[in-house]
């Protein structure tokens, strides 16, 4: 069967020809419709995060993906339901984080990440996995599905920053969201959706006229260019934030946080910074978090919990949103094109097939 | 009646006499039986925290006290009653953060802090209170009951980080106490009365013999001499810590618990230090708290449940842990001896009078 991946000494992705995988017992067989493509997997591309399944010279690339049950194989799944695939698998033997349907929250060393660390990915015509870690998901998602994981990740994040903030009656009202990359777009829909946050923002650094900049305002929140008000100005020039969504991987950013917040505030930090040495006033940051009760929470993944709620986000987007979302669809013969960068790409996806 | 006191533009306590308060309608007259010292205290005399009330040119220090009920003046207590004041009160009108009974979360500039920001401390023969930030605490509490209050920052401390890891089934087993002052030893005896702690440490920057160490291994802790393993190395030198409590103050700690928690890990931080400018590596430290869901949470200050919980936490330490814990009792006319630090002195008190 075909699919996309990466071998071993190259850095590019490629159209191979793979044994198409059989299902184990308490697997199915899923016929694979979209894999939407993210940073990270520039970054395995690039060698940079996660590593080959042991012994192969390839890794089929891809962890965000929609596709259709072809063989059940006595699973709870009958043929043609519409899945969603979890991300991380145990490593060797299951262990209690996964025994508790929470493999988000377990340590390195413990979890392969389909498509990312040591496991092959999605972006092939077909893919197995145990009926555990496959989210059903209505048939109208058969051409956004691919979006639930992305959104489960930042289901994830929402929920620890409210779970924090749970001792007392917060009662937020402003969110500004670091990165005007698909994530931060995505998330940024997600807040809007909510009742509380009467004020979002988005923080990238792009020129007008820019797609992503039209739907920050689209979605009726200001776009804030890092160029001219950093995120320590933010609170001064527009408003302190009662959450902060931090998705650019810009290490300063997860520091300069504390003084965007307002108190009580809480942000969430998702990007994967490589090393980078700075100064900072890490006295009055610290006498920020503590004084105004202010706090940073990390968060990685997401389990089956954040898939479902991640459901509901999605059905809620407008349909303008997802349509200006995905700046192109290919087929894996033009992989390579939908690992292009550029101003004008915000998401892309390789489709495999359709319903 | 006798009062300790700063006077503006010194820089020592003193005994000032000063007019017995009367009490307003919905607040009680207490007579004070003991007020301990802490950290914030000193801040107050050298000027670096807090401030005068309006038109005063002193301030009573104070704002860990234990007292009796003198006149209930018509609110629900009883003459003879031991109560334990909380800290913060409205400045000016009541706000929502009051009405809720969530001060302890209040922005700054809408609170006062009896001892601290702009109102009159307990450290004096009688103080009046709103019945509503009076604690009733048990007889048993007349010569403990002013720990109440440090606890009870603690309390709210330990709340927002299990609050923070209630999303998951976290199951803590080491803890991490920075600062083997009173509040760190009193946070320390918490955390090893709590069931899921198994292994427990204290660090701090002291010789033996010393009567800090001693509690802390009475206590069953390991002390941790930050001079020979750093913040940053004691996940090396130790085992990562769980849960880190942060009370020393010193800006680059708050950064470094970062390495010294395990995975899925939290911090409160606690200390109120000064601007201080040093160089991280700040995409390590941002990486790591998102790959491994680490969570630091700023707390200040408590409201009456943490007071309440911590009526509990006092009841539970063993007596010669408090018997050690105070080094010094002093009338008010030995204010300053009080005040005075040394290897010696772990936590002091002025007591007014006894049940």
């Amino acid at each position: 069967m075909r699919a996309v991946a990466v071998r071993r000494g190259e850095s590019g992705p490629q159209l191979v020809d793979v044994p198409k995988p059989d299902p184990e017992s308490g697997e199915a067989l899923v016929r694979t419709l979209r894999v939407g493509i993210d940073g990270t997997d520039h970054e395995v591309i690039e060698g940079t995060h996660g590593g080959f399944p042991d012994g192969s010279d390839y890794q089929i690339l891809g962890h965000e993906a929609v596709g259709v049950v072809a063989d059940p194989n006595g699973t709870r799944f009958e043929a043609g339901d519409l899945v969603v695939p979890t991300v991380r698998r145990p490593a060797g033997e299951p262990n209690d984080y996964f025994a508790r349907g929470e493999p988000d929250v377990a340590p390195d060393g413990t979890y392969l990440e389909r498509g990312i660390v040591g496991a092959h990915g999605y972006m092939a015509e077909f893919f197995t996995s145990p009926a555990e870690f496959l989210v059903p998901v209505p048939d109208e998602f058969s051409e956004t599905g691919f979006l639930v994981e992305p959104v489960s990740n930042s289901e994830k994040a929402i929920e620890y920053a409210d779970a924090s903030r749970s001792p007392f009656e917060w009662q937020p009202k402003s969110a500004l969201v670091l990165g005007n990359g698909p994530l931060g777009l995505l998330t940024l829909a997600m807040l809007v959706n909510r009742d509380d946050f009467e004020r979002t923002y988005c923080l990238g650094r792009r020129d007008r006229p820019d797609p992503t900049i039209d739907i920050i305002e689209e979605l009726g929140a200001t776009y804030v260019d890092s160029r001219e008000t950093s995120v320590s100005e933010v609170a001064n020039v527009h408003e302190p934030m009662d959450f902060v969504y931090e998705a650019t991987g810009y290490a300063p950013h997860s520091f300069e946080t504390i003084r965007a917040l307002a108190p009580n505030g809480v942000a969430a930090l998702l990007g994967i910074p490589g090393d980078h040495m700075f100064e900072i006033d890490g006295g009055d940051l610290h006498r920020e978090l503590v004084l105004q009760n202010k706090a940073l929470l990390g968060s990685v993944n997401s389990n089956v919990r954040h898939f479902e709620a991640a459901k509901e986000s999605l059905a809620a987007f407008p349909d303008w949103f997802t349509e200006k979302l995905v700046t192109g669809v290919y087929p894996p013969e033009n992989a390579e094109k939908a690992f292009e960068t550029g101003d004008g790409v915000i998401k892309t996806v390789v489709e495999f097939d359709t319903l």
